[in-house]
């Protein structure tokens, strides 16, 4: 959340909330209005939460919110502020609240705000290529350069010092200083986010956004998914090649390297100082801590501790790795 | 086959099309004309064919086609009222004439049909953004957005309620209701087929199509090539992610799942209710059966039965991997 | 080196030089000029050149270069004709001094010398479609077609009978005859070279180009980085799928053949008839031999000589592989 963005449609009736999702509940204040959705830690009291699963269970204790989407059977966790919302399905249910707070994040159609940078005060601040379509809500700061047929959709915060390349595309995204983005990415769009649903998925709302700090590069042909509930992070002095897919709500520390066609799956958490050789995998909901160096071409599906080096499939100790392969 | 949209050129004499494999047939058919060139399944006996090899020994005894392209020791499987052509090879032989049926199917130079979309009577129906071309032979639904500098090159149909996202190129495909694609994708190109050949290779024709059934998502900068002699299908609600390839001839069942940087390689057929994790390969020519799991960059080189999860390079059962590698 | 498009910055005297690099060196030449910096091998006597490991000794003891950035421990393998210049880092220093000759060649901002086709005199030759763009110093030779949206930036040669497809960038890149590029793709950008260092890296120079030989394919959505301090060269008749990554200073040999996705990381060396099957990756600096055969998805982390086959991560002799895999 704390998306800066996104235009929220509130206060709701926690009445009309219910009623989206056909629930009734026996409780007096159904007429209170909240102002917005957060997780269990973030919400205050004028807000709902969601909680889908016992891991959460010391955070819900603690919650502060009004109401929680929650099942029956984890509501007795929630502290007795807080009105347990009754559901089956609560990452659903949640997904169709969020989607009637912020209507916009549903769907990434193209951004029909756009227009020509010559029809806008930048063109007297920024270096421009031919084509270049700027979109609602953006801010571009001193010193910047955007190459030919680049798309800075709505929303869109650039600092001072950076280049974009050509035929780049960026929505829902801000950008500290001295970055560098180059040709043919695609920056900010919604993640693969939806719940499965036989001959027709529901696509869950992304109201997170990228956050790309000062000095980083990203190479030709990367793909960053803004994040659905938090936001997707590339730290300070980070450096991606060419052809790197980076999934909603990942967060990369500072000073890393990660090598061409790369992949991070959603929600996994990478240190500062890491190495990611070249076609590297890391699948979702992961952490790698500080100084990891993982090898060219591995898949990591655990946790790495700070200043391991790991190979192979599935990654593990290079050393152990390299002994098992002689 | 059963392409809708290429132009095909024909009939044929079939002394014309002996002429150009350069082959002296000792037969008073001659002057005989063929109208299409299909499988030996297909063809009827306006029709020829082709055999090459003995694996289709059974189909080819009951060929309707008049003529089949084969070598000498095949033909005695054809039925009398089919005449074999024989030839050296078979690929090379049944390349050429394609090429003649069918000469606009051989190279993908960019398409000289397409017009600014403002000058098109879709101006009307369709939402769009700056710089959309569109070429000939194109149909587009009720209710449909195509995003900036997005081409629909000739040869498109467009259901209804679908969204193309910006900077994305189509060509030789059916899009059925309510499919989205997002940005910088390139669809229905040729598939990476050819007669490898020193210093030169020879191109084979590309006369299938991609079809995407309805509810699908493609997700930004991916690439699904369209068939050679059949279809690229991806069957009803089933979502790609980000940067997939999908090669020619491809299908994809129903209500399956492809996760980030997936490759499935030529001609393999994915079942329904398929769950693909990210940088995972198949290789061509294999048969994933329904509800198979396929674990994140594992890599496939053969069939996998229905209700199968499989993990590893090459991909074996879950359990079996996660022991051996514990 | 030589490249035939950067502007040099020369000559430089090297009492210039040494002072950007805030070293003073005790020697009565410090007024020659140099006019370009080479390798040892290349550099002649009007040529400052660099010396950074011990495994370049013996072609150290013979370079005719008048100077050389080199270490203590290194400089004497050098001919009494060449003055050292010691430094902490040769590389860094080299690359310092390589920007000052081509200071062009370190950032790759969007090229703004480019104008539209239409107002050049391309416009009479080359077949193109809308939107194209062409930068300073690029030559195209007959019967070369150019799709839309694509951008031919400056310093770029392009043979006869070339087909370029849509919204594909070339910058810094020599193609042959009859080579064809699909759509989407990124050529001859600057590579994935720097130094790292906390908080902001030290790009280094990168002055070679991309060569595109004879009867070349290049798959849609693909990136070749030009080369550093070499060139990136693919050779005749190689054919590219989609979504291929190759690295900067890569150098494929005639008649290959590499699948989709593949990726190849700097410097490494690729023989003639070699096939790379999908998703496979090759690590940097390696020498892949004639005849080679990779299977997909394989990960080589190893020289492989002529003539072998192999698969797996690491990749292994494909019997090997196969029997313990089983």
């Amino acid at each position: 959340m704390s998306n800066p963005f996104y235009k929220i449609n509130s206060p709701f009736k926690i009445s009309k909330i219910l009623k989206s999702l056909n629930i009734t509940v026996d409780n007096n204040n159904l007429d209170k209005e909240v102002l917005d959705i957060k997780d269990l830690l973030n919400a205050n009291d004028t807000e709902i939460t969601f909680f889908h699963s016992k891991k959460y269970s010391e955070v819900a204790k603690k919650t502060k919110a009004s109401f929680c989407i929650t099942t029956n059977s984890l509501k007795h966790y929630l502290p007795k502020s807080c009105v347990p919302i009754i559901v089956d399905n609560v990452l659903v249910a949640t997904s169709k609240v969020t989607s009637q707070f912020y209507p916009d994040s549903v769907n990434d159609n193209f951004d029909d705000t756009v227009i020509n940078i010559d029809e806008t005060n930048f063109k007297e601040k920024v270096k421009y290529g031919k084509n270049v379509l700027i979109g609602s809500n953006v801010s571009i700061g001193s010193n910047c350069s955007i190459g030919h047929n680049s798309i800075i959709e709505k929303n869109v915060s650039i600092g001072r010092n950076c280049s974009i390349g050509s035929n780049t595309i960026i929505r829902n995204t801000v950008i500290h200083n001295d970055v560098k983005i180059l040709d043919n990415c695609v920056i900010g769009k919604h993640g693969f986010g939806f719940f499965p649903n036989n001959n027709k998925n529901l696509r869950y709302p992304h109201i997170g956004i990228v956050l790309i700090e000062d000095y980083c590069e990203i190479g030709s042909g990367s793909t960053i998914d803004r994040g659905s509930m938090s936001n997707t992070v590339i730290g300070k002095n980070t450096f991606l090649d060419n052809q790197i897919h980076i999934a909603h709500n990942v967060k990369i520390g500072e000073n890393s390297i990660i090598a061409g066609q790369v992949g991070i799956a959603g929600s996994s958490v990478i240190g500062n100082n890491v190495k990611i050789g070249g076609q590297a995998g890391v699948s979702g909901h992961l952490k790698i801590g500080n100084n990891v160096e993982i090898g060219g071409g591995s898949g990591v599906i655990k946790d790495i501790p700070d200043n391991t080096k790991v190979m192979g499939y599935p990654a593990k100790n290079i050393r152990e790795f390299l002994r098992e392969k002689k």
